[in-house]
């Protein structure tokens, strides 16, 4: 009782330190009028994106909640407060999300502005930018979900019998930080997709100006998008991830509670107790894991963030060990909750079960840094298979996609035997929130990258000298291993979250086998199995629309406002280079400066992202509840081991094909030699390979990442109605 | 017993049928020398690639017959006979292939030659041609399955301790026809795609001389691939799927024995003879279909085919229904193998659970046709994506692919529910029964259209005038309705088949449950649905390669050879248009007749094939073998769950993005209007949706079908194995 309490404090810690790097972030110099007026013009984007997006799911929330407290209060191991539950976890994701982006909002041109000074400050800044973000979910995430169960084993008083009860109503928390997750991961998918199709094809290959050109309409919204879909959608994101292995974990661990009490005289519920203990030591090692993030002018930014990551993950493994062993007895009898028969559990076994977690995140991380990174052997083979035309690069694409599959899913599958055999399903558990307790510094990285690649398009609209863009470049240029392994971790945890919650819903549904066998549950496989394709084809055909509406919107600017079509005709004359031209030229640029519509774009991106994220994101609520209440618990538990598995299999492939085809696409900037002979940008080989990167960007921006989420948000809706339809 | 008999004559009618029509067709006028000169080539070349392929799979065989030999031997429930099974089930798949690939490259240039005097007589022989095929393939399959059945029914006596046994030895048929089936899919699906790709992107994109031009070194090799992947290929992929389902309806009818005895007093087998029966039923009114496949000079090919299917089907479902009355009691109470309760069984429920698998068969037909079809909203949308570029072309096909799994999946499952709700496993088993059994006349069908393909080919090349042409495209063009029926027929039948597999394979490993929370069931599931992904990309990356060696073969020849350099200049000059070339432009055309080395076109593509289609050939068999021997059997009932569901998902959607792509290319020889604009064949649009359908080949005509067997072969081996690792 008094640990929850002091793992709820980390959170506050973790807030603290947030609130702390944003009044630091604030106090730098803006900069430029120029760039603040950019910056301000993104920030804005971003926020009527984020209202408009939170107007709709407050509909959606209200909605939920007034079913769910009408169905807590009609099942006997449920209650009317995990409506209270939901909202508190919808309310907390939300307001995750929205601080991130705020602050992003305000150091990316703030870090534009540094980088006219040097490396250093400018790293500083992105970083601190992404830290918000990172303390924010992960003590937002504590806070909320450490709170929500102080107050709830208060109220119910916490004995054996009641574990159930307080633990369905407190997953309530975990389905609205996932609903609100997918909803903006698509959202922000589509919005980010859009942009930057509308962008590139208009602005770049049918007028020919450079990206991030202030004359390119779109330009605003691709920014705005860097922030909507890498900003708020990944927070989002990270933190569904982050509550959901904790809430996996303690229930599971509730199991013990009778036989731990015997051992400790006490609640018995230390193993219920002990996820938000390690996710409140996760929270203090990423925060001593920053200040080790830092760098001198002449050094490698990489280097700087993998420090950062490598210091909060030694310390978490050795602080977790002594975590374990002092919270749980060396050694216990308990039911598997699986076989129904005595098991011996001890504390290092449990310990164990972490490490494996963690091995097979890292291993898979490499294994995605091998299929998707520059210059290794996958993606030079579809560079290669570029000079015979856009089929063979689309093929090779799609081969490599497919078969980086193979590798991560064998890993993930002797992390589940591993962890299962040292500490049953607990061990499962455990070992996806092992992958996911560093996730304050973790997330901080990830963040730093869209703040560095914001920063990156202000000095470029704000037309700053090369130097500064050259810096803006090398801190948007790192990252990628970080990111690939980050990658490998959202994928493994997903994985084992979903089967820990999928264990968690059984135990619920008070179903003890779901044989496969079986033809409803055959069938609930097959369907379950399908959800992720019919999902991936929405948020694909949603991309799709959404940048038709954006290229249409464009087209317009450029036929319509007569100084940008005088600007763009200068611009062809000079192959968009603008940096010498002078006389009349320069005073038909001069004319069409500020001319662009990009209020209107940012709108139509907003627009359409709202109006395309509905049904997706209601399809991943509607299919469990239908199939749930009509074909019973073991068709829905079915239907969540299909969905499980091609969810995962589906997001390896998507994200690490629309990874390989976009780093084959940057190998051509270098010049990819294939017998001999060197291709380089502007060759058709270098076109083929574009067009593999624009087929990738829906696939790994937009659907692939929601696929996780997707999983995760089906079994916990599966978890939440199981008392229902038990 | 005198059933099984009966049923194994009507195999022995179905041979003489086929004998019938090959003679039939061997006395057509072979046609003009030039004619036959071609067709020599092309069947020359097929046979040299079976016999190459056959050269290696008689290794395999040997191999694993030898393997299956001695762990037949030191099992309890196997015996060495499995061996014999194994080996004649290879033998009559590899007999089924040969003689259907025979006839049908005789009957292709007599159809060529039929067609210049008209429709009838053309359609007679490309029919007959495929009809042969068709009998074959269910005689031979009838005449082992059902011959080796009455053998090891003397040989071990067919008493209900016995039937296990007979079962497990008997299932070494169904192993050797989906080993075969696997590799001749596979092989030859990269042989006529490498061939394809070759003929194509040199020839027609680099040279710019027609499709199917003499001049073109690999279009010899191109006509033979549709011979050994459309006829060979597909019939090896119908044999297995045939024998699959008939077999796995055989193990669970086995169950009921001993209740059956009580009732008939006799040997209690009638629900394991009823399979075989019903196949001789298929064949008895196969033969009695084709008779009904006649046209008028005026007709409409489409409608006579249609025709024959429509009267073998009806006369299927009147027959199946007074045979599964007579076989079966009106009423009986057996043990439910799945619960092990027991429950009623009725013959009506066995005829309703045929309906159920014959109607989703249909329906999957029709959607497939919706999602593929030619003008279809999901086809046209994928055209008109095309005006955009190859990148909108290629989002779109995949968002049709992914989206048309989501009806055929809800399908498949809702028979599955219904065939065990009217019948248990066994009502699963004999719905995918019911689809198959008339294999005969679907196939015969199904043979037509590549025979039609091969004389529209050898028109061209012999240089018919285009009346012939016309007449052999009017061939050409039918049977897209009736092959996205027979796709449906395959789709769900597999899925229900393996389903069926999977239950006989617990039965024989004597599980009753296979618990998908088992954290060792779920690492099977995952590792299971992973491997559908694994076989495509090695078989995308197969046919990358075999078209690559085929690409380098075809320059070198335009290279190397002075009279077919110079033959492309003047083809050149003259943009492709050859009929009108006069004086020394004809001469230098006429100098380089004959000069192409076709025959190292087919080499290649035959080496290409061969070495390509080991590994994803044995991925299938050793798999399951080591997840069976490491991790045991409920790992393996795992992993069989998973690559079902994950199989049968990217079948679809690999066959119907392909379709889809290929269809919203032809469009384009109509033109599609976009916005009141019309795009017409040579239009930027067009070139985006030629790469769409480079894309989609080795999807539809590779990976995709060979997904369906790589299921089945799965579950057999598992099935032959399960007496070694229960």
């Amino acid at each position: 009782m008094n640990y929850a309490i002091l793992a709820v404090l980390t959170g506050v810690a973790a807030l603290l330190y947030s609130f702390w790097r944003a009044i630091w972030i604030s106090k730098k110099d803006p900069g430029t009028e120029k760039m603040q007026k950019i910056g301000s013009y993104i920030a804005q984007g971003a926020m009527a994106f984020l209202m408009a997006e939170y107007k709709v799911l407050v509909i959606f929330v209200i909605a939920v909640a007034v079913l769910l407290g009408f169905s807590g209060a009609s099942a006997t191991d449920s209650h009317p407060l995990v409506a209270l539950s939901f909202v508190v976890g919808a309310l907390c994701s939300a307001l995750a999300g929205f601080l991130g982006m705020r602050v992003a909002t305000k150091a990316n041109y703030r870090t534009t502005n540094a980088a006219r000074k040097g490396l250093s400050e400018a790293l500083a800044i992105a970083f601190s930018g992404g830290s918000v973000m990172g303390m924010g979910v992960v003590g937002l995430g504590i806070l909320g979900l450490g709170g929500l169960f102080i107050f709830y084993e208060n109220y119910f008083g916490f004995t054996s019998d009641k574990a159930s009860l307080v633990l369905n109503v407190l997953s309530g928390f975990s389905l609205g930080a996932s609903s609100i997750a997918l909803f903006a991961r698509v959202g922000g998918g589509i919005y980010t997709k859009a942009a930057d199709v509308g962008a590139d094809l208009v602005g770049k290959v049918e007028a020919g100006i450079p990206e991030d050109h202030p004359l390119n309409p779109a330009t605003i919204a691709d920014n705005v998008g860097d922030n909507v879909g890498d900003v708020a959608g990944m927070g989002a994101d990270l933190f569904e991830s982050y509550v959901g292995s904790i809430l996996g974990t303690m229930v599971i661990g509730a199991a013990f509670a009778p036989t731990l009490q015997q051992i400790d005289g006490m609640s018995g519920l230390s193993a219920v107790i002990l996820p938000l203990v390690l996710a409140g030591i996760g929270i203090i090692v990423s925060i001593l894991g920053t200040f080790a993030v830092r760098i001198g002018e002449s050094g490698n930014p990489q280097a700087a963030l993998n420090m950062g990551n490598f210091v909060a993950g030694i310390l978490m493994i050795v602080a977790s060990f002594f975590a374990i062993t002092a919270f749980l007895p060396e050694k216990w009898e308990a039911v598997s909750i699986l076989t129904g028969e005595n098991r011996v559990y001890t504390a290092n076994g449990v310990f164990f079960a972490t490490i494996f977690g963690l091995v097979a995140g890292i291993l898979i991380g490499i294994i995605t840094e091998y299929y998707t990174g520059s210059g290794k052997p996958p993606v030079y083979q579809i560079a290669k298979q570029s000079t015979t035309g856009a089929a063979t690069n689309i093929i090779a694409g799609l081969s490599v996609g497919m078969q980086s599959t193979a590798i991560p899913i064998i890993l993930i599958s002797a992390a589940i035997m591993l962890s299962y055999y040292f500490a049953d399903l607990y061990g499962i558990a455990i070992a996806a929130l092992g992958m996911l307790a560093n996730t304050g510094i973790q997330l901080a990285v990830d963040a730093y990258g869209p703040i560095s690649d914001n920063s990156g398009g202000i000095a470029e609209m704000s037309e700053q000298p090369p130097e500064v863009r050259q810096i803006t470049d090398k801190l948007d240029a790192v990252g990628n291993t970080t990111a690939a392994i980050g990658k490998g971790f959202a994928i493994a945890s997903a994985a084992l979250t979903a089967l820990a919650l999928f264990s968690a819903f059984m135990q619920q549904a008070k179903i003890n086998s779901i044989n496969v066998a079986d033809p409803i549950v055959m069938a609930g496989l097959f369907i379950g199995g399908m959800v992720p394709f019919l999902f991936s084809a929405l948020a694909m055909g949603a991309v799709g629309r959404a940048a038709m509406d954006m290229i249409n919107e464009v087209r317009r600017q450029f036929h319509e406002i007569p100084e940008l079509k005088a600007a763009l005709e200068v611009m062809k004359k000079h192959h968009g280079e603008t940096h010498n031209v002078k006389g009349n030229d320069l005073k038909v640029l001069e004319a069409a400066e500020g001319k662009a519509e990009y209020a209107k774009c940012v709108e139509i991106s907003t627009k359409a992202a709202i109006r395309e994220m509905v049904i997706p994101g209601l399809l991943a609520i509607v299919i469990p509840v239908l199939v749930g209440f009509v074909f019973g618990p073991k068709a829905l538990g079915g239907l969540l081991a299909g969905v499980t598995v091609t969810g995962v299999l589906m997001a390896i492939f998507q994200s690490n094909a629309g990874g390989a085809w976009d780093n084959a696409k940057k190998m051509f900037e270098g010049g990819v030699e294939v017998n001999g002979k060197i291709y380089k940008k502007g060759s058709d080989a270098h076109k083929a390979a574009v067009v593999g990167d624009t087929v990738g960007d829906p696939l790994k921006d937009t659907s692939g990442p929601s696929l996780n989420i997707l999983i995760k948000l089906m079994s916990v809706v599966s978890l939440v109605i199981a008392p229902l339809i038990k």
